[in-house]
């Protein structure tokens, strides 16, 4: 019953096995093979459109990147106040940027809120060289409280970015899980809909270590090589990332893979309704789920060998003295049978 | 006949077999798991003493972030002209530190001249505001001219550095096969001598992707979780590079992997004394070689297949008009059987 | 009617004197004068105790450079939202310390909320890899709003800094008037109430361009020689800072100066009790007024060669339809009768 | 009898006189005063082109903010290894840019080689992200040993520069000095020869702070008012500055306080000659002079009050062991009376 986070689970099979078969071979370091280039020309398939796209470590490095591509003196970034660049990266943003600014918004739900963000676009506008100037939005998708926004909600942001000059950033860390929610395309869910460039994560959802920043006009990520590789972000055997991402975005593997943990949390999310003990907090898609649970069930669930994180992030929902907050995040590894022990645990209405 | 590079080859099949059996379960993320922990206190056995370690994604991160570790205003770090910290890094460095300074020094063979290190932290002592500060300095073990520092010199070395207040830093990309060259224990090539932070390379020796960085006291690494997560170098399913280590320091495979790639740098030596049409331009030891080539046989190796890197850098020795200059690195990949063919193309005297 | 702002004015004529005197003469370059000792030393003696004082060409970098003494990887800085780091720097404190985050709280007046900075600092405690840590508190003292913290005020943030182990920095750049308002000793009012580091502004008190940063703790200020040489922030004729200083900490000039700014202002306060057009629209001290004022006498006022700023932050204060809300700056060189002036084009009740 | 620096000299009475006018007056903040916007225009015409013109605090700032405008990332910076830029600025350039590197380059005379320069550049192309890019060539003019580049030199090296798209800075510390030794119009030194960015220094000739950024071409400072302020080296009461530079550049005074200057160095020159204890070391043009003082005649110099700095970068000049390298300069305010006593200090051969 693991449910602490899609990043606790292992790999998935596929990925391992296209790790092994690299193992085997040899070719060019840092992203020069033959299969470097083959998974960089994937992306614009997948994509439907010339992308350049940059392997990297992490997801913080994807984002701090991504910001560094779209650097202005004085910068100030506009994000969500949960967003992983200002709750979960130690301030890398900040640092990998020299010193941009992640101005915090408000919204509910987990979502920038339109109006908020037009005015503190507004509020910012002329830039000057006293309060500084706007340098990029940033949204996160499915969002740090397991929403998403809808394909025109991101559509409303990008024509706001538009009118202030402003590229558009998403942090795709779970963007598979999004997406299939959506039933959309990746070129939907992205470029169509205005996005400049995504942090596409693919570790969460089956791979070891597979991170990239996608730009969709490649000339913004003109610089890229220079300002990945200056961060400590190219891989000398770059081909065993380009491996993952080969078996991840063959046959669909990586929509399947989160088709997967979409589904367990569905089938968790179903069984919380009838579930005595426990009540979802906020509706969410995708694989996370926060639940408000009574704060004996939420004992024996540890005694059981549930894991899980307690949250303290609520976005405005009240949680009653006898209830703890909890978040619950399925992937790809997890099963039916931990979903239905987690809920036997917490007995039935 | 891939001889282009170590970081070419794959992988070892113990190190994708710990890979497969981690992906099969789950844990912490963020270096939390039981496996993280007991191979950062396996580095402390390895090392004989206890020491901080710190998993990062690449060699270039590890030197970085050891020079973040050791910054200090106007801050000046004193190494070899040719470390791969000036040549390699795309100012990686200069980067994350957020302005420290390499200061070149020459050096015959790769190695740093000690009177022309002590001449250099002389110039610059005392620390003034105007010119700056030492804060370190820098060996590569082995160098990047496939040559390596004895024992006693880097003794010498760090005698220079106690007694200048500078940490001794080693860029061990290649530091197994140094070791085993020197057959000496890992305490006695690094902190018995004087080292005090090392960038600890696997990836080269038969890993993944498996670097990390040891400081041999541990509080000098206080700060580093940070310094680690800001760069974006702590990866979210760390037990994947745990895991490699924990094969990698198994019942010595590391030095094995090592003793492999030396002996097949060894076979190639030796072959190269009597080749017709090749000569070892400098003596080297470990697992890189670096051969003066006549031209026409430099063609006749690729046209039979095989993979090297042209050299420009000569450390002063002479290139004949009809020669090339060459650099073989072998690997735990390396078979005999590339080797004498890569000699038997260059004909016998 | 020059109320734009004490930055609009011009100079003392002491300090002039100074600078003319200054000039005749000659002596050692960047900070190594007896001039310059001398004043270093005097500010011990204002500050009743031995302080290590910088001088520095702007208070953007007084602000900056005190906040890279105070830096921590991850580092949060907890200010108020409508503070000069975050409203009028242009990121200067986030560039030159390579990343800080200001983390914008409220509070009413223009003072940080007691509780809202406890909760703050609670919302970040443990330190942690992933959120950052908290590296400072700084305070404005007189506040962006006209306001300006009492002693016990003061001593209730630092007693939340030390017990946080942050240190409490105090952005004085209008010091001097809320030192007069407050009528403390200087020594009262920074490290007898818990303040460690000071920017310590005279420019907008009748300098021509004189800050000075202030460690209480000189220890605090080791580096930082360094770190103002590095950021382009040692005068070589830093002499004339020192010659500024020197006549401005002179025989109580600088209390003079603004006692009469205060004078000045509370004339004009005194004036919108009975003002016809203009209402004050919140209570302030010092040099500082913000007034609502009927549209027409905005212009009326404006026709009458009246200089000063409209503003856009009101602290909650409401503003009418047909009022503007204006700032207005009083300084060493305003005169009775530009007050005199100003409140007759604004009418009589 | 001081020559230890043009920095230690007072500042000119008109320059005085312009500070005192400016004090009794006021004006907006920040540079928007029409004195202010006069002067910009006024480099325009002393230059005979439209340039933008930005006024820095010190001629550190004005160096590194240059290095900022010109920034790349891995980017390298190519200048004599005398440079200011990196012996005497405590790191400021790799500071203020994040991370860009100073790359020493020989060359006789403190001039860079034109050859050194050519292969520096050559070894560096094509651009890369393992070694980096070259991001700007820099010099000094006169130099930091007293020479200077003619035109058709500074011709030479643009013309690399532009060959390579690099732009050309020149650090004009000393920039009056050289330009009445050179008998050149502004034009003529800067733009006409191929510079882009010049770092116009007032302060060493005869004002109390005046450093100014020019760019030849408008477009490339468009970031400078963000770079500037965000470095906090934007002045708020501006003005003064302005001022400065007003009565610097009116009726040529700059240009007859450098001619002074320069004047008193070629007496000391002439002097030098039959002085019977010393000798110029090298040939030095404008307003530096380095020495080789019998070690007697050093004392007694010292003696009789003489005040200079000893020198230990020797440009490859032998230095007797009874001799004693130092540095003389004059400035503004040398007279012929020190000079005189100097000489006769000296004793006659």
């Amino acid at each position: 019953m693991q449910f602490a986070s899609d990043n606790w689970a292992g790999a998935a099979p596929a990925i391992v096995d296209a790790i092994a078969a690299e193992a085997a071979g040899s070719g060019p370091a840092y992203g020069g093979s033959d299969l470097d280039k083959a998974v960089e020309k994937r992306f614009s398939e997948i994509f439907e459109r010339e992308v350049a796209v940059f392997f990297v470590a992490t997801g913080s490095a994807a984002n701090g990147l991504a910001m560094v591509a779209a650097n202005r003196p004085g910068g100030i970034i506009f994000c969500h106040r949960d967003a992983h660049m200002i709750e979960g990266e130690c301030g890398g943003v900040e640092y990998l940027t020299g010193g941009a600014r992640l101005l915090r918004l408000d919204g509910a739900d987990g979502r920038l809120d339109i109006e908020t963000l037009k005015a503190a676009i507004a509020g910012l506008t002329p830039a000057s060289e006293h309060h500084g100037q706007g340098m990029a939005i940033s949204i996160t998708q499915q969002t740090e409280a397991g929403t998403a926004y809808s394909l025109d909600e991101i559509r409303q942001i990008a024509s706001i970015a538009k009118a202030n000059g402003l590229p558009l950033h998403m942090d795709g860390a779970r963007f598979a899980n999004a997406l299939v929610h959506a039933n959309a395309t990746p070129a939907e869910m992205t470029w169509k809909a205005g996005v400049d460039i995504l942090s596409f994560g693919a570790t969460k959802n089956g791979c070891v270590a597979a991170e990239a920043l996608v730009f969709f006009d490649p000339a913004k990520g003109r610089d890229m090589p220079f300002l990945r590789k200056r961060a400590g972000q190219l891989f000398s055997k770059s081909r065993f990332v380009a491996a993952q991402f080969d078996a991840y975005l063959r046959d669909g593997l990586w929509l399947d893979l989160a088709r997967h943990a979409n589904g367990m949390a569905d089938r968790l999310r179903a069984g919380l309704v009838d579930a005595a003990d426990a009540r979802e907090a906020w509706p969410t898609s995708g694989n996370e789920i926060f639940a408000a649970v009574k704060r004996g069930a939420a004992e024996r669930l540890k005694a059981a060998g549930a894991v899980f994180h307690e949250w303290d992030r609520t976005i405005g929902v009240t949680v009653a003295e006898d209830e703890t907050l909890i978040r619950l995040v399925a992937s790809f590894a997890t099963t039916a049978e931990e979903v239905d022990s987690f809920l036997a645990t917490l007995g039935a209405k």
